[in-house]
């Protein structure tokens, strides 16, 4: 019955796929069409069963729902946002934990490390990353889960590997969701890992209570450069790497931190941000990371910055979701979807300015609504 | 009478200030019509005397002309697209080169000399930046200008500081329009240079015709990781600083980059990325760096690829415009700018979720433009 229905609404999308006529070739078929209904083979629940399960703690309607925040298709985000909206009273209190780190710092060993020492403290933490992926080069995070081999298996820990792609925004938006929902199933700390160098730290940062940024000794006058921006932001800083023979060179490079740090002024939080070494592979002073984060966090609870701060990353929620809904609403308009075709392929072959063809695109949308 | 006009036009614009009830204290001036008041200032002339003048390659003209696509005032806006309507024929002739580096590598002075040795052949040159400022540090390209000395007063050369802020999205298509105006008036070379690391890349690399990644010897292993990236998008790599007995060790990593690239697949262009040593102090190669540029640029013009590159670049200029217009006309729109305040507020506050309080603004500016 459930199959039926899902094979009847397979055939309805595909007869409302659009034949145009292309200028390259013959005929075109329109390729968000053909995208959707890949997309729509997927089953849909109630609301009611994913909202109950999350609830619950069920990690198959955790993943499921995290799938339906990050399709572009409408009817998914349709059920996706009324599932955000049922778990947003149950989300918030877990501690938001951001992480980024130059490469080769051994991130992915280091949350493993940090991962199972919460978890035997009986925490349950939802590992998520951020990564708006290039245009050439596909993020790898998969390969990171794989490295995380005690934390994939740990019961009390949800690693998501990142699916989606994007503009930084709307990558953005789609995690903080992912945050909401993990909440509600009961993680109480979330991890949110950048994936790259550069391009997200801005976004993660804008989603947690504490960005912590992981370094390794050793790093060229260049690279200082490069960390600037991020240790700026950074809330507290952990040099990895810090055995064998590298001890003493990560306790000058943890050093050098605290010169360069001095530098600055005192962060917003008024929190100082503290450096601390410490070896992911041995162990070494993993307990120490997770006591800079937590008293930090116990700081600015108490000095009202926590509250001051998730009260502007509600904001700029809401702002995300605004640009959001604003561009699907445009590109999801099936006469603007097939026109935008159209015009594209005039713009490629100079026929139409980009000026002329975006003027034309907005001024049929515009109109559209009016007649609404 | 010019003055007049100008002196009305503020005072309209005064009245227009809406004053609201805050939270938080007893009465807010809404921020966005304060800056509107004070852009106004700016007295405008006429659409055609911008146009010929810049035709006439007049550096006032273009200078204002610029400061018109960079400013948030829909007035401005709307002059500033009819005047890149009226340049876009008489712009895509000039060569388009990106320019990216690692701090440290000496871009400024790279810029000066390529930039010197151009304009002593007779070019014309504009220089550009794309600076997607951070939330917490400002961009310091006027820094730049100053320590470009001789480009600065050469008189065919142009450069443009960067002022523009927002996001990458909006400042790719203020940099794309900035180029059309600088080609129209009569600029036959285009540097635009990244600032930062990492952020704007892609950017640039969608608005070029030729993208340049300026190393130095010396950069550590992770420093590889973060350059492979930006490795993948290069056209062609200089290894600077190539001078007194610094010139074995950037041979060396000239020849490390030879290797690296040789892993990478050919690029699209059909044109192995080449790479060269130069020293922007002592002039050293600095011909050859701009033989590899116009050898590239001569190459995929003979084989199609430009031209299909520049398709692409005016397709993705036409979506950057559309984000960009669908964003103006709700945040412009005079009532939605003074609910915001208030659902603000109430986000702020926790009285309002960030999901519902885009909601309402959503449904506000829909059913607004149904009335229209």
């Amino acid at each position: 019955m459930e199959y039926e229905h899902f094979e009847n609404e397979e055939h309805e999308w595909e007869s409302n796929l659009k034949v145009t006529e292309g200028v390259d070739g013959p005929i075109q078929v329109n390729p968000k069409a053909l995208e959707r209904l890949k997309q729509n083979r997927q089953q849909l629940m109630p609301l009611e069963w994913y909202v109950d399960s999350i609830l619950k703690g069920d990690r198959v309607a955790l993943s499921k729902a995290i799938t339906l925040v990050e399709s572009a298709l409408p009817k998914h985000q349709e059920l996706a946002q009324k599932i955000i909206a049922a778990c947003l009273p149950h989300s918030g209190k877990a501690l938001r934990l951001g992480i980024t780190g130059v490469p080769g710092a051994g991130k992915s060993t280091f949350i493993e490390a940090l991962g199972m020492h919460l978890c035997k403290q009986g925490h349950k933490l939802a590992v998520l990353a951020i990564d708006p992926s290039s245009q050439r080069s596909k993020g790898s995070i998969m390969g990171d889960k794989t490295r995380m081999e005690q934390l994939s298996v740990e019961p009390n820990a949800y690693i998501r590997p990142s699916a989606t792609a994007g503009t930084l925004g709307g990558v953005a938006r789609k995690t903080r969701e992912t945050i909401i929902l993990c909440e509600a199933a009961g993680y109480d700390t979330i991890f949110v890992e950048t994936v790259g160098v550069g391009q997200s730290e801005t976004a993660v940062h804008s989603m947690v209570d504490f960005f912590l940024l992981i370094l390794i000794s050793g790093a060229g006058d260049e690279l200082q450069g490069i960390k600037r921006g991020i240790m700026e932001m950074a809330d507290g800083i952990a040099v990895n790497k810090a055995d064998g023979d590298n001890v003493l060179r990560a306790n000058r490079a943890a050093a050098e931190c605290r010169n360069a740090l001095h530098l600055f002024p005192l962060p917003e939080s008024g929190q100082e941000t503290k450096v601390t070494t410490c070896s992911a592979i041995t162990g070494f002073n993993i307990d120490e990371v997770w006591k800079m984060v937590s008293d930090h966090v116990d700081a600015i609870r108490e000095n009202g910055y926590l509250e001051r701060k998730r009260a502007q990353q509600d904001v700029q929620m809401m702002l995300d979701t605004m640009d959001s809904a604003l561009k699907n609403d445009f590109y999801q308009n099936p006469v603007i979807e097939d026109l935008l075709l159209l015009v594209e392929s005039d713009v490629r072959s100079k026929r139409m300015s980009a000026y002329v063809g975006a003027q034309k695109l907005l001024d049929t949308y515009f109109s559209l609504l009016k007649k609404e």
